[in-house]
């Protein structure tokens, strides 16, 4: 999975860059470990916020917090920062000899959606997939244009649907893969 | 629901208060809000946190926050503050004119564990049922002895369990509400 912080949208619609959020890193890394989730990317072109989550990382995997919480070192070690997408899917071809699948996630629905239960389907087929998070108020529309899928917006059982990033990633890899 | 600053316990598993933290209120009054669940409490004896959370609320209710962000504000409308889980019960017990059932969650089984379709079915009585969360490195063992059911705890597909509250309530909210 990967988490990306530009191209993303802000409430207005405008296409800016986000700024890295360190419980997004400890909390997805968390959730992602328990659903065995390969790896995850957080990616911004920005090279002081790479420094940011590169500091985060670090603290924890050699620094002080390694010693202190050993649970966290162990999430944190699936993190890897790259400065773009296309990066990331060089980095998985090169690990899994094999171009993944994207798959984009986003709180409205699309024309292209694709439903939980297919999409658990297709994991199965031993092929690499990267799904996609974004931050800030959404990933930019170039995403959905490119992606091979879209995931299905998670609903609960009101109108309400503004989820964190953390909390909708959680979810989703609960749908998917438990 | 309710979120329980005191008593949970350390790492080294002795009873502290924890102190509030900021995200857990937005995450987990987000996922409530999505979920329809109809209260969140958040449960803190220190006045100071007390009033931490009060000014955390009150920005996004009324201060700047509000008119930045309606979605916040909406779904911290539902934030209640109070001083221990006596005083959660009574509140509910007010409002509902009945004593809740508890239901205590953690990352750990135990004897009097219940699963999700068990639970999802209670729910459906109509009855008031009280979910509650521990902050810290979890719940006291005063909680376990006292609650009426204990929630199955959630398993991904490792054997790493260390969710973090906030993905721990999402995930909880959908397997149970969706």
């Amino acid at each position: 999975m990967a988490l990306i912080h530009y191209p993303v949208v802000n409430k207005n619609g405008e296409t800016i860059i986000s700024a890295i959020t360190n419980l997004d890193i400890h909390d997805i890394s968390r959730a992602a470990m328990t659903y065995g989730v390969k790896s995850f990317y957080v990616v911004t072109p920005l090279l002081d916020q790479q420094e940011l989550a590169k500091k985060i990382i670090d603290h924890w995997q050699s620094g002080f917090g390694a010693q202190y919480n050993p649970i966290r070192k162990q999430a944190l070690s699936l993190v890897k920062i790259e400065s773009s997408l296309d990066e990331v899917i060089n980095s998985i071809a090169e690990n899994e000899k094999e171009i993944p699948s994207t798959i984009v996630t986003c709180a409205k629905e699309k024309t292209k959606n694709i439903g939980y239960k297919d999409m658990r389907k297709m994991l199965e087929n031993g092929k690499p997939h990267l799904l996609l998070f974004g931050t800030g108020w959404g990933l930019s529309e170039d995403f959905f244009n490119n992606a091979n899928y879209v995931l299905e917006p998670i609903k609960g059982n009101t109108e309400y649907n503004h989820l964190s990033v953390r909390s909708a990633a959680a979810i989703i890899f609960d749908r998917l893969m438990f």
